[in-house]
């Protein structure tokens, strides 16, 4: 199997499609006709199951249309055991439709903790009769920063083994990145941008044969002027960018994110994919299909007008 | 049901102790008195079996020794949904005993990703019948502070509302910590120390009776020349204080966390605990009693030298 970074050049050339849609299930985000399929079961398994079938019905809408999907765990997590389980299903799902899955989990510890961590998400657990168990199985996870490389170092060698890929909060696009990730350095920078640069540079361990690390940033939508900086602060770190869609950024925001041959991001959009319906709408999966292409679409109109879907872009 | 701070604050008073156990189980550190038990089981279940099973010993060896554990969760969430079964029944068979349980789980997120993380962690998740479901009830969470407020909001209010405590990491004890954490800022402060402020500030809206918030901070014993500092610039922080035992410091380097008192924080040994017997050995848990009593001795020494265990300290 090739490296995540190359696994992902190769799914956005060959779908020609830099979207994302996020699997982020919730009660009021259901579709009637799944929530009533689901409502006289036992609990919690109902919900649970409804979650898994909502997610599915929304990979079986896209699978065409997107690299890659990302579904949250915590949606799923809430509900313990029984959430876990969905969400492994979920994922096996989306995987046996050829898409790249991004758990997005946002895990990290130190030492033995991280080891455990990395071993649930991207290999395998130890057991007493000396082999090892897969609870789930994903492409890539997102991490969270704040330990430094030590709290990450058992993701990136597991990635490494096993060509998987790992995505590293830089910059988020919530309100109060700037409370911790905005607080500037005295040499100029903040510190997102400079948790970026250490993201380049661990990510020159993990280097594929396209240009691109398996080791990835989450960087947001919603500031696109800073775009063409982080990019040149990280050129090959794939970048994973939410931020588009309910959050309030536009698709012509993120150009400055990809190079001159369309690669080296996604863009995720998951309410602006998956709340596009209301509840009665029977016909709710096309309405998420439409959106997806439109996103997609938009996308790559937006990297046409910039020059960056020329030929050998493969879009 | 008194807020986290004044029932810990009273733990702490009753049981004379300001030591937290962490439960974190893993396959070379399993007695074979106990893996024995489970090594012909069906797998993963045997393993999930023996580490609940361990945990549980260790409770039982500990329980009227200090005041909390601390469950961590990656070693069970890499099984999958039978690891959190594992970890559900750890946390509830803690309670049982009177203990406080602080769930290691270091999530955070943002918007409703977020709140779906509070409702799984400290309190109910909707499901499509009305109800909630609760699959695991703890006192306290450890969370990640890289979103800034609005990646822990959710917590904090959950946490008002039904009384459960919120450890936010401040400075952590692995070496790595420097990049980023010690990131040097112009007011002469760095990262660490200026998140240690916020969280002082976001505490100020969960406050007990007895001087505390709910709204605590984990920073390190293993940099006691700035524990005087962090404990002047969040006076009413409750700290979380790993570090000490395998990674290095000694219970002489946390006294200046602890107020005249001798509250405010608590100590928390996992390896120097659990990790102090060989696997052969049948009297593995009178070893682990032992470690506890030793490092909660040492503690309150410790403190009784600096002064800090006075009339009215409860110990």
């Amino acid at each position: 199997m090739a490296g995540y970074a190359d696994r992902l050049a190769e799914a956005i050339k060959t779908k020609q499609s830099r979207l994302c849609v996020g699997l982020d299930p919730s009660l009021k985000g259901l579709p009637l006709a799944v929530a009533d399929r689901y409502r006289q079961g036992q609990e919690p398994d109902a919900t649970v199951e409804a979650f898994r079938a909502f997610c599915m019905d929304v990979v079986d809408a896209v699978e065409d249309l997107v690299p890659a999907v990302k579904p949250q765990v915590a949606f799923f997590e809430q509900y313990g055991p029984k959430g876990f389980e969905a969400f492994a299903e979920v994922c096996g799902y989306a995987r046996s439709k050829g898409l790249l899955v991004i758990a997005d989990i946002k895990r990290s510890d130190i030492g033995s903790t991280c080891e455990a961590y990395a071993s649930g998400w991207l290999g395998e657990a130890p057991l007493l009769n000396g082999s090892q168990h897969e609870w789930v199985e994903v492409d890539a996870i997102t991490v969270n920063p704040y330990f430094g490389r030590d709290g990450l170092e058992p993701f990136f060698e597991l990635a490494e083994e096993l060509d998987r890929g790992v995505y590293v909060l830089a910059k988020t696009s919530n309100p109060s990145w700037i409370e911790i990730q905005g607080l500037s350095l005295p040499s100029m920078t903040n510190v997102a941008r400079h948790v970026l640069e250490l993201i380049a540079g661990w990510g020159k361990g993990l280097m594929g044969e396209r240009g691109y690390s398996s080791i990835g940033a989450v960087v947001p939508a919603t500031h696109p002027e800073e775009a063409t900086e982080m990019r040149a602060v990280a050129p090959a770190t794939p970048f994973l960018i939410p931020g588009v869609g309910a959050q309030g950024a536009a698709m012509a925001d993120v150009a400055a994110y990809f190079d001159s041959q369309g690669q080296g991001a996604l863009v995720n959009v998951s309410r602006g994919v998956l709340r596009v319906f209301e509840p009665d709408d029977v016909e709710w999966q096309e309405k998420v299909r439409e959106a997806a292409r439109k996103y997609r679409d938009e996308l790559n109109t937006v990297l046409d007008v910039a020059g960056k879907l020329g030929e050998g872009s493969g879009a």
